[in-house]
């Protein structure tokens, strides 16, 4: 290990994010100069990685948790000689066009490994890229060959720490015993507010080591000391680590640093220029963004190291691929992201069948030909029907190959881990809990849609017909929640036919998460049109046409599309039209053409959804509009239903009050 | 204490339990009996309580934090003597109208001291209750009197403790050294999915005491020791305890109890009976809903000792009345959620100040003279802008009597804490955040609402023009979320005046929370018609008036009316009306006649938001909506704005369009 240059390295780090900011005059200084050292040892000694092949798959996956320290990010991706980081890109930070946005961004560069920022949740993506890690080496290591075998490299903040979701994320790491999982905690006692000692006085190692795993200490700058930390992290296989490590927040700024006026905001001209002498940064105009010679010599020579050992991986993978055909298609298969086509179950039409009934079949199916499908339930694996084939098996310590996991009761968690696990690659990930709980890992579904991850969210139990567990338990907004949501595709299918189009759409999606949004009550089978499976994916289609030319369109979604038909039945001196709407968004995406053709100009419109109206208006007066837009009751689903107005008679007598 | 007695009750509430859920087809038996002892053990020894008097303001708070189990609270506030539960209301378990429903709902009985279901928030909120009481004995208390005196007590299960909320939470009260708050831990060891070996092995005692709790062990079925653990956790003054009681689900049903399956669904006939035999419960019809007759006169002479108990602190609270008629004023004011006037801040028209700096102003001037206003933010005091008078101090372990919470990097559990200061009662909470972050604190948001309580929730940074921090800071789709949920106000002003009367909106709302949406750009204060005020409490008003007729209406909320009123000075040839909507929810609630006074029928509406459009196509076509449907993007603000259309030409031209 090269201390001398490491040093250049943490120094130019430091001179280049100072700089950057300064320009910006925005972002974060103190953490880039308060952590410099960890990053410096672990881009130029610890990674295994290849700037040359950023998505070579079996790379060491770094996270910087604290996400507001971007620039250390770009300042080590850039001297490391990651080519999508340019020293011009470092130049225009927090630029419009640029890689280096205010927070890492996962997809504007290669080594940017997550989108990071909302605190906590880089530290639970890395436990899902470790869990997925464990699982691709459970599944395609021969005991020859070793293709898949990495490490997951995170470096967090106090503020990750104090959020539930790493907690919650961390006891599922102990538990699952991802000794390849570590997490440089850079300890430097500062939050926005102050010190930690305004709210943060828990002992954390102790905490850590509760979790199941191993704590080490030591300081930020001590290179040899930390090379050994990590080497004793390293070698505890059966346990993740934590590393905390002391550290000096916005290290170098003479006047700022260990205060929270490094934390968030540019140190000004006159900080920085103190800070360079400080450092000892070679004169040179203020702004030059510095990056010391042998920083650059040293990963030069890193870099013909690094695509050395790629090499030797990609020599490894071609024998292991020759010596296990099979295995080498499958391999091919999972990183696809190609759906393999299911022996889809068939519902009888007629057939009254819950949609998260008719998932549990459609999941089944899909997993049994799509071996990579992994994931799970937040404790609630019956309830919402999420079973993989008994093959499948758990996922656990001792159980690696397992692909169902159970999350316990900790939903933000859930879906962050199945973040990481789509972003590592190599696997789809499903999550599941009642909808009402969506509101527990709101910020990781948005994750997912930012990052443009195909998430699969499986929501069951998606209104007011949940009945007797009453209003804490009944959804009312989140439908009209999610999908304000930009990216995410929201689908609430109408039947057991329409639940099994709509898994197949969520895993035929590669540009974004599904959320599937699943009854708890039995609903009938209803017959369609032919060609129905196409208009679907358009967002609606009809499902009823009267005799003769329609007078108004019903339009509804999910459980209501059969109350709907019941209604349109039961009109009386009113030709009804029914819709149903699986997915408004896409509905609303339509060409003009396509939308007369569902809804010809000037027909009255009736929306039905046991939600929120919100969003309805657009295409129904709202007086026109059967909508859930208070709280519901804890009592029979049946007497619920009745009172909110969901039953076919008071619906009929809209239709019929023009 | 009455061993003998204590069995009867537990026995009673077993059998009440069994039976409820047995008639209603539906609910939680595990924990009712499994936890029966600790439960009886509360109600009967422990609590200082007066059922006659379920509103006393010195009672002790119980929160069910696991409420899945409410049959056990509602056992226990029927055979304890609360009112508000009769034998009819529990043969009425989860039926219409009655109290005892699906899980406890704060308001629909005496006793039930929160909503509690999903889950972890429940003793997130007695952290919240436990704050209350410190903070108004160090206010109110004299040397001589302790009129506030009383413990917060929480029963827990496995699934609790999962939730990063409970984490957070617990992490605070650890550091607020809440040595009046207790939590009984019913450690069955089953989950819905299985045992707790599926995903929680974790230590969770050693974890409670890496967060300065004392912990302490026993057995659920032992009453002598259970008094004393409880006796412990008394005398344990500097610290929360945690009492771990190992327990077995499902206690007394001899086929499914220690099992998942007498977790979530009644028991069955057969089992019922087994139960019955196997617990003792004397002959009778089946579904009886037996008490023993032991249990109802150990209850019956309890009565008569709270009784006195109370009347004891009646007088003791008249002795303080007395001697401290000023606190006594402020007893009352604190206590009455009336709002004292302020010196509120001038703001000179044409000013240009961000809505959330002209809201600290308002904030500092309205705690002034509102004492028992209190709360703080999630580690962004400057940023949210949410300080309090220097005289109003902090609040900690040393310092109870201070009113500006610390929260730390913790949304969620700030939001329940704050939930359980309203609950409380005597103070009035608010906390803050980043718009964007309302994601990670839904979930308690959501029981403000429904339980009707008016937490001020202050979210700055509220939209695109957040700039360089780019697409993981700017909400999009945060307004149509949070409008979506019922009984919360969403207030967006427009400029520092309407930031003011929004503050004071929210301060005099009784019936629910308030979410004040506050810019970080500054934002001029524009000129304003005569009886603004009263117009903006009515959703929204007229802020420009053509010469003429106008030809449309322009509608926008927060930051855009400026941007607004400039469209409107621009485009030519046409008229523009615009309004302002700072509560697009109150703005749809109007008469038809109020309405069309603001919006003619007949006239095109334009409607101006940095978020998403969804809710504003009831006053718009689509395509007169300028709105941001996608995420954000890292950049200057202006920028962002310019690339989003967010510019008066862009606007004025829409506008002309026609």
């Amino acid at each position: 290990m090269d201390v001398k240059a490491l040093e250049k390295v943490a120094l130019s780090v430091r001179a280049l994010s100072m700089d950057a900011i300064e320009r910006a005059a925005s972002g974060h200084p103190g953490l880039p100069l308060g952590a410099a050292e960890a990053g410096a040892l672990l881009f130029g000694e610890v990674l295994r990685h290849d700037p040359a092949a950023p998505e070579w798959p079996d790379r060491d996956r770094f996270v910087l948790s604290a996400g507001h320290g971007s620039m250390l990010l770009y300042a080590l991706l850039h001297l490391a000689g990651y080519g999508g980081v340019s020293l011009e890109d470092i130049k225009n930070f927090r630029q419009p066009g640029s890689p280096a946005a205010g927070h890492p961004e996962y997809g504007l560069a290669g080594g940017i490994e997550a989108t990071s920022g909302p605190l906590g949740q880089g530290l639970a993506m890395a436990v899902g890229m470790a869990v997925a890690e464990s699982m691709l080496a459970a599944r395609f290591n021969t005991g020859g060959r070793r293709i898949v075998d990495h490490r997951t490299w995170v470096l967090a903040g106090d503020g990750c720490l104090q959020e539930g979701v790493s907690g919650e994320a961390s006891s599922l790491a102990g538990h699952f015993a991802l000794g390849k999982l570590t997490v440089l905690y850079d300890s430097n006692r500062i939050t926005i507010d102050g010190g930690t000692e305004l709210a943060f006085t828990e002992d954390v190692g102790l905490r850590y080591e509760a979790y199941g795993w191993q704590v080490l200490r030591g300081s930020m700058y001590d290179f040899e000391a930390l090379a050994a930390l990590i080497e004793q992290a390293r070698s505890e296989t059966g346990k993740p680590s934590l590393i905390i490590l002391e550290s000096v927040i916005g290290k170098g700024a003479p006047h700022k640093e260990n205060s929270a006026a490094a934390h968030g905001a540019p140190l000004g001209a006159e900080e920085v220029a103190a800070a360079r002498k400080l450092l000892g940064i070679p004169a040179g105009e203020e702004g030059d963004f510095y990056a010391a010679p042998e920083a650059r010599d040293y990963f030069k020579a890193r870099r013909e190291l690094w695509a050395r050992r790629r090499e030797e991986w990609e020599a490894e993978f071609a024998a292991w691929s020759a010596e296990n055909p099979e295995g080498r298609r499958e391999w091919d298969m999972f990183h696809s992201l190609r759906v393999q086509a299911a022996e889809m179950p068939v519902f009888a039409a007629g057939e009254k069948i819950a949609t998260r009934a008719a998932g549990t079949r459609v999941l089944d199916a899909l997993a049994r030909s799509n071996g990579n499908l992994t994931g799970g339930s937040a404790d609630l694996k019956g309830p919402n029907g999420v079973a993989l084939p008994a093959g499948a098996g758990v996922y656990g310590a001792a159980t690696p190959g397992g692909r169902y996991i159970h999350f316990g009761v900790r939903e933000f968690a859930m879906a962050a881990l199945c973040n990481g696990i789509q972003l590592h690659g190599g696997l789809r990930a499903f999550c599941a809990t009642f909808l009402v709980f969506s509101d527990y890992l709101r910020g990781a579904l948005r994750l997912s849609a930012l990052m443009g991850q195909p998430v699969i969210y499986v929501f069951t139990h998606d209104s007011i017909y949940v009945g007797e567990d009453g209003p804490t338990h009944q959804p009312v907004e989140h439908l009209a929640g999610l999908r304000a949501i930009p990216n995410l595709r929201v689908l609430r299918p109408a039947d057991a036919e329409e639940c099994a189009e709509a898994w197949l759409m969520a895993l035929e999606r590669r540009e974004g998460p599904t959320a599937l949004i699943l009854s708890r009550q039995n609903l009938p089978v209803f017959p369609k049109p032919a060609g129905w499976r196409e208009a679907m994916r358009r967002g609606a289609y009809t499902v009823r046409e009267p005799g003769g030319e329609p007078d108004l369109v019903l339009a509804a979604t999910g459980s209501e599309v059969s109350l709907a038909l019941e209604a349109a039945a039961l009109a009386k001196g009113v030709r009804v039209r029914v819709l149903s709407v699986p997915d408004r968004g896409l509905f609303e995406g339509l060409s003009r053409e396509e939308r007369e053709a569902l809804l010809p100009p000037g027909l009255r419109v009736v929306a039905a959804e046991a939600g929120s109206a919100q969003g309805w208006e657009r295409w129904a007066r709202p007086e026109d509009i059967l909508s859930v837009d208070r709280f519901g009751e804890s009592a029979p689903a049946a007497r619920v239903a009745e009172d909110l107005g969901f039953t076919a008679g008071a619906l009929a007598a809209m239709l019929e009050r023009g």
